[in-house]
């Protein structure tokens, strides 16, 4: 097997490669905070079990993590309850139907959102965050975050969760549904205020392939030892990635590139080879399915080039 | 043509007869208020065009309108609006579907009730009364009620409208989906505010054949002589009364009974036979459908008797 | 009342009003025969109860039934086997799905079509119809036919029929789902073949008018007194004529005009004013909705001038 | 790593234990060649890349392919075509729905199947396999399965087939409602013949692992050395095994089993453990999805036992 890009100049090249494509997408611009972001960005690091990182792109650059946080968000939920619990409140099962659908709610009985990567199974999964207050539920999410990029800085971005909060009405519609059938039971502006906290949270490239190794390595910490998050979860975890990562074009990522990996629709994707490296990648213009349009080229680039498909 | 019932005693005689299913059948239990109803009662008024009007049962015994009030909003809404501007918001066509379904809003490009009697299109129609506030739009709704029913005591329940209010998450669901799509755009809350409280105006079946009997006669006030709606829109509110008044039994009844009817939770059922009588019955025992049982039996035997079919 | 149209003077300035609009309108191009149709014909008759007929354009014309056909089949099964047997086959319910669409067969269990209009409720009806042999079946219904038009050279077009036949892939699919769900059990090639041949039944717009007068006299042929459909029957199909008859379009028409009406797709109408007139047209020009576009405009200007609206 | 089991007490073992939920499962009834099977076999083989095979349970009794046939059919499609032309007619994601519906083949346009694993899918995949006859092109599928079980004995059972092609409404109706859309464009009925066959392919569990590690070797035959499937054709089949070969138990299995693998109704379950082994089993009992429930259970003790999940 090929080893990954050794040095910052062989994973440059690439991003070069992969950036020709920016110009065929388009930014998020259903919020004016995501809608500001510079089509033409790419920035990826990728981060090694031993610790190296080889990065690429303005590597700096923060931006939200939005659906990616959903992975984090049923890691913590998992811990918090355990998977038998979790799974009789959110199924198991990828879907043909776009991530923000209702319908499978009105004809599945008892109405339970097929998985936790679509947006009902991710606000149910919100919902089970354990804690007291809204506040102490956030805080618990943020300190997992930090604890997995190993970074005390990040926060959440205000002017993203505000904006998104008030204009979540599909977000809203999916939660009364369930509300109505006691698959939520909290007051709803509250969890969308939790929710798009959650997908507000803000770091890099590198934190982000620093947090995709942890999963990448059953949810070890490299530096410290410890089991951060337990075996089965991360394999969980990875699972989902695989089956329900990519929005509707899983299946085909799955197909010609077969990382685990999760994209949100700021731009941001985190993969997690298994054994092997975290990868983080922003790059903020959007395919017509919703995923980085270079960041899929990106990393089809670099399963090719180093084998990196499980499959 | 066999001239309808004479006399109370004859009423009375279909009303016993119709009385014996209501066993067979079941008052809505989702808000205590209606749970209270007593599965027994069976109350029908017919109101003539000359003015007299035959009752039999305890006609004094009040009820919630709930869906009888779609189309009393609808007919206000189109003076308000005019057609053309309305059924640019919400459709004309019958459905399928639930009352309740939001599958549609999903699969339809651009998002738009397909009626105003289902829930979806009957929020639309709310969310269009004129007025500068909830309170302004809520009493032209209830002086509208008042002049149809030439009854000035005529209000809303409040327990049934703040016990609606608290557990209404199906309609904020529908109306959060229609505000993602802007086919609604005001403050959710107090659109469900006012809708709750539409739902919650309260009558006895003697007033609503008062109000039957203006559709029926082409939105004439016998006693004044007075237009009160116009003749276009008493037609447009009785045809969705035939096409999808008595939801999703509309197409049965049309066929066995073939009289503009709408129906409501509560058990009310409102019925403008044309250019000939109202009728109001009241009967809180509903079959699975959720139309009252009772009060379809009546129906079917008036229509029989007297053969009050338009078709 | 305005008396409707005494001369064919009359009437002819409504068509060449009518007319206008068949430039926009389509002629349905799925199968040669009905390509070739001319798109700015139109043609009309109105046969009222004492014999008279009124009628203008090029009314010898002949085209085929189509859809049109779904009624008076509908009338045979219900004439052969009574309305409980028939309905427990096909539903009596509008649907706000195409006529063409499969969905709520998988849907809704037990697996059974929402109304005798749509194609799948018409095919279980076809399917009804008594008689040893398909040739039997189909001798049958032509004698039906010709009854009601009372015009014994009534026949079908084969070249019609045998196109269709060939390429009706959608309705196999249709009838092999009901297969597998028991609510059709012969052979599907033998019903294709039924169904193709009673789409093909040809006439023109003065026997289809024959046609609707009789519906529209509760069943009664005028010239013999003879009650041809039984009352309930003729009843029952006006209804279906009303709340499933134009399509898509049916609440829409129902709404605008108000005439128990059935189309197809080629262009055909017949319309059937509750105890007044037969109405039988002929535009191919279709509309996006598949009813013919003039059609629709004429019997719209009858509406409003001569106040057919049954609301 | 814990070596895999090494001899056949170890497995018996774990047969013996997974057996015991055969008693919840079911067998196939909807033909009776299936009906008759022994709800509780259960036999298994497991085949290693050195050749050798560790087996236990009646391991020489036969069963069909049925489902498990699609993933052979898809790799020989894509070996006469190239996957660019076959994605073209079939999709790559998974699906929440049932995998013989028909309804996204009506809401998605165009109309194609979501992936080659339902039916929808796989038919378009039978019908694309080359060949100037049907009996060309099934001879030409047969070969394929004896080169990779490397079995020139094994044979489709007629019996099953001619069961199967008579009873095949939903599959006709899948069928010619891709037709319709021309997704597929030969007989239908030569078709089913083709699929019924390929569907009735018949071999035992030991002939079925041996398939099963030539799509874990990467498409190599370990005893000739010889490339029988190329890399990229034998990788597709098998994330296509991972996200949807389990019916809509695929999710589920890969979260708690992470083996890619294709079931069909017989009872057959095909895994295949990237670099490592096939695995064949035969247990007719099935669960409510349709996944032999034996299976599952033995596939689920040896990946805990021996850590097999790819994730």
């Amino acid at each position: 097997m090929k080893m990954l890009c050794q040095s910052s100049e062989e994973l440059n090249e690439l991003v070069m490669e992969a950036k020709a494509c920016t110009k065929h997408g388009k930014v998020a611009d259903y919020i004016p905070a995501l809608a500001k972001s510079n089509q033409h960005d790419l920035s990826v690091a990728i981060h090694y079990p031993d610790g190296r990182c080889v990065s690429a792109g303005n590597v700096g650059k923060k931006f939200t993590l939005q659906s990616v946080s959903k992975v984090i968000s049923l890691a913590l939920v998992l811990m918090d309850w355990g998977p038998e619990y979790v799974f009789e409140h959110v199924g198991m099962e990828p879907t043909g139907d776009p991530f923000n659908s209702i319908i499978k709610l009105e004809t599945i009985a008892p109405s339970k959102p097929l998985n936790p990567m679509i947006n009902a199974g991710a606000l149910v999964v919100t919902h089970m965050i354990k804690g007291k207050t809204i506040e102490e539920r956030f805080q618990r999410l943020l300190a997992f975050v930090r604890e997995l990029a190993n970074e005390n800085t990040i926060h959440y971005c205000e002017d993203v969760a505000s904006s998104e909060f008030e204009t979540a009405y599909l977000n809203r519609s999916l939660c009364y549904f369930l509300k109505q059938h006691n698959a939520i039971n909290e007051d709803i502006e509250q969890l969308m205020d939790l929710y798009t906290k959650q997908c507000a949270i803000e770091m890099n490239c590198l934190d982000l392939a620093r947090i995709g190794v942890v999963f990448a390595m059953d949810g070890v910490d490299l530096f410290t030892g410890k089991q951060v998050i337990p075996v089965d979860i991360a394999r969980i975890c990875k699972t989902f990635m695989v089956t329900c990562g990519m929005y509707n074009a899983s299946g085909e990522f799955a197909i010609k590139i077969g990382i685990p990996a999760k994209s949100g629709v700021s731009g941001g994707i985190m993969g997690a080879v298994p054994g092997r490296y975290g990868i983080g990648i922003f790059g903020p213009a959007l395919d017509e399915k919703g995923n980085s349009i270079a960041g899929i080229k990106l990393l089809e680039l670099l399963s090719k080039n180093y084998k990196l498909s499980m499959f």
